[in-house]
């Protein structure tokens, strides 16, 4: 089992088969079986397999070519409408529309989503998470028809792996991991901590391509810039009012 | 593995022993290996260990016995700190001051956290999540000593079992997944997805010592109600402005 987790790589590129109907419903009720605040499942999961609907979240997740390729794609999103209809049909008045229980169900979602990756895998199949889905949170809701209190939060795809990706390099354990309480980085720290990365082969030919002079430099000015991660930041805070979770 | 996800119920009595240096070890290198946006792991794990230090942290969690009982606490939090410090030392400017770069770390914190529930659980031992950490993370800052661009996320409390719990009931899995698009529910739906779980014994008996009609009252009335939630939203929105992730 660790086994699996151990082995996990992100999945780009993935053979036409189709999920086996039996294998999908595994791996969906692997989700379900997540640990829930208070038992309440505040999440949904959309699973979409019609091509043309593939093809639109193809186009909202920045045309990245596995969302076309993939057979299945699954949208976990925060979800208090199922709850607040129960509660409105029995005679309780759910109070549900704030951003704590907006981030209560984000935490919901994201644990149902890790068991969906992990069973995946363990079945042989290949995921990739898409972090576009909070930057398209609002087209997202159109395309997927969400309803007020449901809020897209992360998308796996999931298919059979055309690839066989090495693992991808992680920081020395001690630079994430705090003992008792935190313990801020020093200089010394940073470099060493980050020198594996550095020194990487891929590293090198990053530079090369991207004309610069530092790793962080590529983060920074090219990958997750200050501009589009303000603009993002706003599209989705309004995202999660327009829903109805930021009663103010 | 699915076995290990299918098996797992909240352990909230834990034996005193202690979890062995390699397996605690084995569990967090686990974390680590979860999907982790651009690779960049804008998380950080916090083990603490210490008897003092988990008795304020059991009172911050609203004194739930299990964080005193079980011999490690592992407080997950959202962390651009690390990345903001290699970056400045990188010549670089990081532009993660905002809501986006607090969420995409959040997603990473989580997608760690249930990893480590995993693979501890698949080691023999465990786990119980403290859904707590968000209403409380003003406090968890202070006890833990987090830095600016650290936020706590959620925590898990990691012992050997002293109880072997029933498997919680869920709802059927039809409720929580929707086909290709998301489809609304209908009064009869909701009737239907909730039979179940409103005629556990469970229920019977809660309703009786609550003296509440429905079981959704004891949920917004006693569990989870909106002066709460109001209060803990503008607390945990609160938290985020001042660690910094709120530039607007």
């Amino acid at each position: 089992m660790i086994d699996t987790i151990s082995n996990h790589r992100s999945i780009r590129t993935y053979k036409s088969n189709p999920i086996e109907e039996k294998v999908l419903e595994n791996i969906l009720t692997a989700g379900t079986r997540a640990s829930t605040t208070g038992n309440m499942q505040v999440y949904s999961m959309v699973v979409t397999k019609d091509e043309s609907l593939r093809e639109k979240l193809w186009e909202v997740h920045f045309k990245q070519d596995m969302v076309k390729q993939a057979p299945v794609t699954i949208t976990f999103c925060a979800d208090f409408n199922r709850f607040n209809k129960w509660c409105k049909q029995r005679k309780a008045e759910p109070g549900y529309d704030n951003y704590l229980s907006f981030f209560t169900a984000a935490i919901d979602a994201l644990l149902v989503a890790q068991n969906v990756a992990i069973a995946a895998e363990d079945e042989g199949l290949g995921i990739c998470y898409l972090g576009t889905t909070t930057y398209m949170a609002d087209t997202i809701i159109e395309i997927l028809s969400l309803p007020e209190a449901v809020v897209p939060i992360t998308t796996l795809v999931i298919g059979y792996p055309d690839e066989n990706p090495n693992l991808t390099d992680r920081l020395p354990l001690e630079a994430v991991v705090h003992n008792e309480v935190y313990k801020d980085y020093s200089s010394e720290d940073i470099n060493r901590f980050y020198a594996d990365k550095e020194a990487l082969q891929e590293t090198i030919d990053l530079l090369r391509e991207n004309k610069k002079e530092t790793l962080a430099q590529i983060f920074t000015d090219n990958r997750y810039t200050k501009k589009d991660n303000m603009f993002f930041s706003d599209k989705f805070l309004d995202a999660i009012r327009k829903q109805g979770f930021m009663n103010e």
